[in-house]
This record gives C-alpha cells, structure tokens and sequence, in this order.
C-alpha cells in the first residue's frame, strides 16, 4: 500500500516510539509535565517568542490563536483557500464569532495590496472590524508553496500600520523553514502568533505548539482549557515532537526532492494535464479522466488525494519510502487513459 | 438640500403621520397591540405566507431569519456583495455563529449553478455544513438590479434538491415588485422567509416585517427576544406601514422613473465614465474624478453616497421631488471637471 | 377593564401624542436625528456619564452593555432574581457567551460580601473570570426594593479593587431616583453603564436609553448594530421620553402612593396569606387560593400577574387612575375564598 | 512524594506502557485508527450505547455532548457544584451560548422533584428554553457521592415528560460502576450521552470517551472536528485504555477502601473538624487550622487539595500505594495543631 493522501499518516519510527516511552511525565493541567514544558520551552525559543502551547491539534492551535486575536463580529483577513476558513469546521465564526474577508491569492499566498484593500474602514460601523491576518505557510491548497520573506514583511508593514494581528498557520511550516533555510527566529520577528505542527512531515502521532508573543499568549492556557484542550500525562506525545525536533528536519529535503521528482514524472504523462508548480512537499496536478487514473490507483494499492474538478493530490512524506516511490513511478508510467 | 444617499432618509408624509397617531396600540409584548397584530397578519397574507413578525431593523429581522434557519458552525451561500455579510456588522457570524460562502455573481445575482457547486459536501465534516441560500431583491450593492423569476425558481430547485433553506433579504423588495409587477404570493411559494421594509422606499420611520413558513416562523419570537428587539406599544410604527401599503406601493414606478432618467442623463455627462444599469431606484456610476465631484456637490447642497474606488450612487425615494429632480440635473449639467 | 400586570401596558397621553407628532427627525443610522440626539445628550448629563445611546428595548441595552464589558467565557455576578438572568431569553449566554454567577440576595439585592465571595480567583483559569457585576434597581422581581446607596457604594469598592465592571438595569431607576430622592449624577459616579427605561412608569410606548463612560460607550454602536437595533427616523420615539422627562417626573410618587395603599388594604384581608414589603409601584402578595382569586379577578375585568407558587403581583402606573384604584380596592375587597 | 491531589496524577504502569508501545494506529482523522475504533466499539457497547467517540480531555466529551444536545440561547439544568459548570472555563455558554439553572442538590445530587420545578415553561419565551439535564456520577465536588439508581430514574422520568434531553458527565464513572456494582448497560438505558473518563482512577495518561444514542451522535465528529478535538495516531492512548479496561476495574475497590480507611482515621482526629461521608475515592474534611495543616504536609511531601473555607480533599488512585496509605497515616497522627 502506497498512502500518498497526507503527510499526517506517517507513524513513529522504532527510535521515535522509543523516545515516548520513555518519556519524563506529569499531570500537565498542573503543568508538571516535564517533557511537555521542555517542547514548549524550546520550540517558544526557536521561533524567538515569549511562550508556547502544546495543543492536540492544529486545528485548535489555529482556533485558539484566532480566539486570542479577536472579539465576536470582528474579521479576518486570508486567502481564499485557507485552512481556517476552509477546514476547520466553520470554527472561526463557531469559536470566534468571527467572519473571513477572503482573498484571491495566488496559490494560497496574499500580497500586502490585497490586505490592505481589504481592510474595512475602522469607523464604518456597518461592516466588521478588522482585527487579524492569518497567512499560510506552506499553503495546503495552494500546493505547498512558500511565502517570499518580503512579501510577508510588507504584509507584516500593513498589519502595523493599521494596528491588526498577525497569525500564522504553519501546519507545513517546517516544510518552508527547510525549503527556504531560514532561521525560525524570523518568524518571531514579524508574527504574533505562530501554530507548528509536529504530526505531518515530522512524524509524531499528534500535537501542534502554538507560539507566541505576550501580552496575547497569556490568554493561550484559558483558552485551550474552554475548548477542552488541556491534556493530562501528554508528555508522551511531546517527547514525539522533542525527538523530531532533533532526528528529523533534514530529512524534509528528501520528501522535497521526491515531491519533484513526482512533478516531472506527470509532466511526463500523456493522461496528465497540468501540474502545479512543486515547491515543497506537495504535487497537485490536473488529469483528463479523474475517475480512471482513480480507479487504478485503487487496484494498485496506491492512495492519493481527489482536490474536486479533476485535480488529484500526492503528499511526500517520512513513510513515503524510496522503494515505493520508484513503485509509484513505475505502476503509474504504466497507466493508459 | 437634495439628499440622494438612500431612500431611507425619508420622513412620514402628514397623512402618515396622521395614520400613525391615531392608531390603536398596546403591549405588543404581550402580542397585545392591535395595529403590530393587522400589520403582521396582512403582511404574511400578501406573500401568501404562514405569519410574520415585526422587527425594529431590517438587519435584525435577515439575522434573526439566519439564527432560525442555522445551528453555529454551519455555512450560509450568499453574493459577495451581500447585505447580511457585508453590512450587518459581523453578525450572521456574530449572532449565528456561521461563516458565509461568497459568491462571484452579476450585479449581487447569483445563479443555481453557482450555488450548487458551493454547497459542501455534507459527509466531509471538516467544512461547515451548508445549510441556507441568501438571496437579496433588488440587489443594493448590485445597483438595483432584480432578479430574473426564473433564476430564482432554479435556485430554489437546488434548494429542495440539497435540503437548504432559501431565505430573501427584502431591504428593496417593493421596488422588484412594482418593477416585475409580480404577485407578492409568488414569493411565499419559493422562500421559506422573507425580510420586507417599510422604511426605504415604502417611507415609514422605521420597521421591517419577517414574513416565513411554519415550523420556523414558530422559532421568531424567541429569537426576536433574546436579540432584544420585543418592543411595547410599537403600533404607531406599524400604523406607518399600513398606510404605506394601502398609499405608497405604486408611486415607487415614480422613484424608478427618476433613477432611470438621472441614468440616461448621467450617461451624456463628460465627467461621467461609467454608469451602470438601471432597473429600479438605485444609480451607481463612475467617475474620472471623485473628489471633485463630490466637492461640487457638497457645495451645491446634494448629498450623495461615495461606494468607494471612483463608483457614487444616487438612491430616488419619496421625498426627492420633481422640483429637487430638475435641479439636481440642471446643477449637475453644469459641472466641469 | 384595570390593568395591574404592569407598568409597561400605558399608552402615551394627548400631550405627549402631541410631543411625538410635532419631532423633528433623521436618519438616526446617521446619527441625524436630532431629536434621538438631544434625548442622549440630555440622558448622558442627567446621570453624570460621557455618552448615551438609545435602544429600542430595554433587553437589547442590558445585552448591549453586558457585550461591551465582556468577551466570551466570561463570568457577571447578580441576584438570583436578576432580569438580565431570568427574563432576557437566555441573552448573557447566546449574545455574550458569558455565564451568571448567581447570589442569593435579599429582595433581589445583593451585599459587597456576597459580590467579594462570588469572584472566581483570575488565575485559576479552570473557572470562568469574573468580569463584571449587574445590579437592578428597583428590582423586578425583588418587589419594587431600592438599594441602600451605602451597599451600593460598598460593591463599587469591591469592583473597584477587583477590576470588574458594574452595570445597572434601571428598567425602573425613575422609580429609585424618586423614590430616595437621589441626583442622578450619584449613579455615574458608581456605575459604568447604566441603562434606564421609557416605557415603564415613564409612559413612553418604547425604548431605554443606555449612559456610561468612555472607553467602553465607544463600543456601543458597533453592539447595537450587530444585534440589529439601528434604527432611522426614531425621534418620534424619543421625542416621547423627552417629554416624560420633562413632565412624568414627579407623578411616580403617585403610583408610589398607590402601592403603599394598595398593600395597606390587602394586608387587611382575609383571603391574603402574607404581602411583601412595599416600596416603589410593585406590590408582590401571596394568596390561600391562587385559583380563585384569578378567576375573580377575571370576572371582574381586573388583569394582574401571577408569579407562580401562590405569589401575584401589582404593578400601578401612569394608566392606572384614581376612580379604577377605588374601584379595585371596592371590588376585592368583595372577595371572599 | 504523597500526592493524594487528584487521581489524575497517575502515570502508566510498565504493563500499560507496554501495551501502548505495541499498539497497532492509523489516522483518526480518516477514522483508520483499529486502536481507537476498538475502544470506541468496546464502550458504546458496555454501555449499550449505538456509538462512541474519543475525546483528548472529559472537558471536551462534555462540551461537545452539550453542544450536541443544546441550541444557542437555552438552558441545562444542573447541581450547583457541576463540573460543566463549575470548572470548564465556562465553556456551557462559550461553546453552546447556553446557561445553567442551579439546582441546590445534596453533595452535587439532584432530585427529581428539584429538576421538574427548574423547568421553565416551553412558551414563555422571556426565559430561555429548558433542552438539557446534566448529572454527575459519582459527584466531585460532594465529595464522591453516588446517585441510588431509583433517583436516576425518576429524573430520567421528568426527562420523558417534558422532552429534555440527559447527559452524564462521567469524570468518575468507573468509581460509581465498581461502588454499586451495576451493570454500565443500565446507564444506555437512561442516558442520551454519557462520557467517561480514563485518565483517573483508570490511570491512563489522557482520554474520555463520549458514548450515546443515534441521531445525537451523529454530530459528534462534527463537533469534535469545530473543538478542535481530531487528533491523528491516537492509537497509542486509546490502547492504555483498551489496557484499563481489562485490567484496572476491579482495583477501583482498593481505592475506595483506602478512602474509606482515610475517612475514619481523620474522624479520630482531634485537629479534624468534620469529615464528610464518603463513598468511593475522594475524602472532604474540614480542619480547624487549614493554614497550619496545609503547611504540615508540605513539610512532610504530602500534596492535598485546598477546596476553600477550611475544606481538605484526598482522592485516591492507583499510583497511591499500600506504603503510602500506612506512611500518610502515622505522618499525619503525629499533627498536632
């Protein structure tokens, strides 16, 4: 089997369960979970911020911080094909009371012109106040493209200028960290608040950090309490996280450089398309007979994602081996439309 | 001072005013007040609906209509320019917590096919549960426009097909019935509830009627409640709006008239770029320069409403006169850019 | 037929009929009415406060202040009787998101002791945060009870040290202010909003006029707005509490009188278990046989409220004359269980 | 080291460990986790439920179970000492929009006398509708006190007769099985929704399952995807629970012995006030000297729970061992205040 849907289907490597079990552990809604603090020490360091959270997922991460950010009947600003207003359960205005003013970015990525277009006039009271900019980094839909640090310092100007917060959902973040080799600190230079997920391409079980700048992350602890995030003995799953931190950053090429060699191999294919430009982890690629390439995929044991109106989607991941990755080359250059 | 902004800045003729202070009131608390009761019965009677509800605003009444029609979390479809998500304060988020999908539609109007393909898929539970279709008639951020009949009955069809409500913000519906001289009854058997307003075209001083079908209409009251808007001895209010529809349902061909003659006169301006369709009271045109333009007016005692990016818009209601009419275009003939 | 449910059934009287009709009005969305704005100027001296807004009920302005003072998850202290607890359709909750702490007060009043243990501790972040305190004066349910400036002084200290807000319900402060002779000013000193009825002992057919302090009255139209109570030509309205400010004032001692006569006489018979102390214009009894009585009453054309558990209520007002309050006392005192 | 705080401290016994370390996962989010599914089976079906789902933290199973059962704007009846209450952020209305009514049980149990009186009536909509009854079982804050089963069904009755739905917070439900030795199926029979934990007495690291009835569990995942709750290789917690089940149930006996033995040794003492019954594994005392008490046992390595107003808890679990028992008894037979 051949699980190319997602990067969050990976499971701990020997060496990864090994660390977790035996993990330091305590009753973290006390915060006597030494494992837990040391995730969150470090991962608040890395990105140079005051303080971090660890959250059973990336949704709540996101949640949490939009919640933090804002008040009920504000909005925020993202790109159209966000994961906040996309995929996370209508939370914004669940959680939040709070509506999305979407962009039309290019691959998921905004400019600072369109965020600043996009703000209403603080004294119209008839439209919401804008509060927040929430990019995405890589973006998901997008195909896993990458911000340019520029674009996000011009957008980080405007949030300045016009007094708004700055919220990043980095589900893949450590995917651009790696493509781009930046030093995480940048980020804490620019955002308030920055959601790491360790359970894609790092390959714990579960867990997002949220990390952030105080006074704001001092809301973060009564927050995830009242959405029911606050875990007991979760140090097991920090340990995952602590460990990935250390054994696997760089491997994220390796998955980068499949996800390319992917890209080429359907430009190649005559029952192909189009492929999106590859920049990361991430092949989002357009087929002449959806249901066709679908099927024998099937009957080949080979799972990959359907994006809706004849696009499909590979993710590269920890799991994704080289022997199965020269196997999908070779089942799939065997396909005939 | 010629006020064309809205055709909410009307104030009660002297023979409404009468009607109002002679009618018959009570504690509409207490579904006491005599006048609210007529008003409301014969309101849900034009539309051929099951009952109708008084509501001080027209926001309050397409909002409480979402808060009935959703549980928080889930998604309602309506036109990126729509009233409910762009000028109700954040409040279908706010009140409802639901988020809205945009859509791309001509002059506010959007068509069965959009809306189809809009709709989530309602076992991938990672995306809001699409529930509710809001259409708007006559558009007000669409210039006017109205919706062709037939556009509506294929939205409803998709409506019935997916399970959805279909709920209509009626801001300027009198002005889409007098244009497409429908039976209001037409309405009832295609929405399930209908927002009406009594305080644009219709010129009373305020108030907006929700007319809908049972069970949901039973849900009106409480919501109307817990949103604060269950007022005591509203009758003198609900007495303008009957004398409005017993007197001013046909003089609205006078307000289209207007608008289409400041359109036709607008168009052979040569400070004018643009001016867009006219279907019933609502002018919306471009101009080379904004501020000079606006300027002259403010100058010139005209009051009108800036949209942003060079487009004004001019709204005809009760109380712009022939004689204001005249001067308007004589004054504005003899602008220079 | 005498109508003792309460003081919100009055209808206005020729002379203020005659206020109404002769307003001067605009478009109060644009903050154009002058008579909506002489009322909040006038409001906002009267008692001391930066600003006033006027609200078409007087649930929509305690709901408005109760979101102004607060953010979701968030505790308010109050009297287990407390109106904005019991009779505003859940509103703390649906429109605020907040939680009510209840005290178990005396009469609907509650001690600074009772407010000070109440207060969760802001860092055990398992409980709510405590934020703010409501009071009602006169209270409702309590039976027309006025508070003891002293305590009242006492819990502003406590807020004060502990940092909550404090907001009145004056749904019958004119009756308070009357009653002990108090310069309204005194309640800007205490309080940080204060909403404060028409329609009640006033006279007037609708709404309530909410005062307080800058910062927070900053946010007050942004609230009214999203809860849908922006209204357009409501001078009319206000024009009617205008009036009764200037000339409904000091007729309340009437209806105070009244009540005092009225628990006089039914403490005098025999069908009456036991009456609660009178203060104001409400007087709350408890009868051997609620049944019977109500269906006395009936007979007679006499309306009054029945609060459950044997107990009925009296509500004088500006409606309720001389020759019917005769003509009541004569008619139950006819009554025989 | 005594922590007698709470039986959420415990840390996974080596057993335990090494049937997390070996267990078999997959992605929860896609529902391809055997693990969790397994768990999710065995507990709907012990409790003669249709469907269960697991839950990061007790807070969120009862958050999400109240969100299933509730509409914005309603109210849930429960003791004045519920936990959903009490200590989950004030979730009840951040989540749900909903209030409670407080019922003044005895050690956190309600009657069913006491829940039908709390019931507001469905059409006077000036108080919020009453949709939910909420028990605990066994009660933490009184004390781990267990319902008799005859009151379970006379408030399952009152559920009947007036349409209420009914959830059990199941914090300690293992406790209450064990104490009165039932069979769970009896709790399917009564409860809607009932969520139980395994992070206590059980001692896994984290986790509660909410099992119920169709069609209410149908929105679980809806639910738990907006909270944020849809974790991914959950496998590993959810084998410590499988683990528990087997193997944890029938030491719940100790606990409550070791309790039982706590209670009446601190009745003997003359430092000791009042000890309150107890009745599975928690023990309230109230102390003449909390201060001096507390101060004792820090000195001494004993960590207890400080409940307010003099009051003391132990609660017993499985990381309290037979050495502890016996030491924390001569250490504390020595106090003299």
């Amino acid at each position: 089997m051949i699980d190319l849907r997602s990067d969050t289907v990976t499971k701990p490597s020997p060496a990864m369960l090994d660390a977790m079990f035996h993990a330091e552990v305590g009753d973290d809604v006390y915060k006597e979970d030494p494992t837990v603090n040391e995730l969150e020490r470090r991962v608040a360091e890395l990105f140079g911020m005051d303080d971090a959270l660890f959250f059973p997922t990336g949704s709540m991460a996101n949640q949490a911080a939009i919640k933090m950010h804002t008040q009920p009947g504000e909005q925020l600003i993202c790109d159209k094909y966000a994961h906040v207003y996309n995929y996370e359960g209508g939370g914004v205005s669940f959680n939040s009371g709070v509506s999305c003013k979407l962009l039309d970015g290019s691959r998921g990525m905004v400019t600072a012109t369109q965020v600043e277009e996009a703000i209403n006039p603080p004294d119209f009271y008839h439209s919401p106040l804008t509060t927040l900019v929430c990019l995405e980094n890589t973006t998901n839909k997008g195909g896993g493209a990458c911000y340019d640090w520029e674009v996000v310092k011009e957008i980080k100007a405007v949030c300045v200028k016009h007094g708004l917060g700055l919220h990043l959902d980095g589900a893949r973040l450590w995917n651009a960290i790696v493509k781009t080799n930046q030093d995480p600190k940048e980020y804490g230079e620019l955002f308030d608040t920055v959601s790491v997920c360790f359970s894609k391409g790092m390959g714990t079980p579960l867990g997002t950090v949220l990390a952030g700048k105080n006074p704001l992350m001092e809301k973060a602890m009564r927050v995830r309490k009242v959405l029911g995030g606050g875990m007991r003995q979760t140090g097991f799953m920090a340990a995952a996280a602590l460990y990935a931190l250390d054994h696997n950053m760089e491997r994220f090429n390796d998955d980068h450089r499949k996800a390319t060699e992917l890209g080429l191999f359907l430009e190649g294919q005559t029952w192909v398309k189009k492929v999106e430009p590859v920049e990361t982890n991430i092949v989002i690629f357009e087929v002449f007979d959806e249901k066709a390439v679908s099927a024998y995929c099937a009957k080949n044991d080979i799972i990959i994602s359907n994006m809706g109106q004849g696009k499909l989607r590979l993710v590269t991941h920890l799991d994704y081996t080289d022997a199965q990755h020269e196997q999908f080359m070779e089942v799939m250059g065997k396909f005939s439309a």
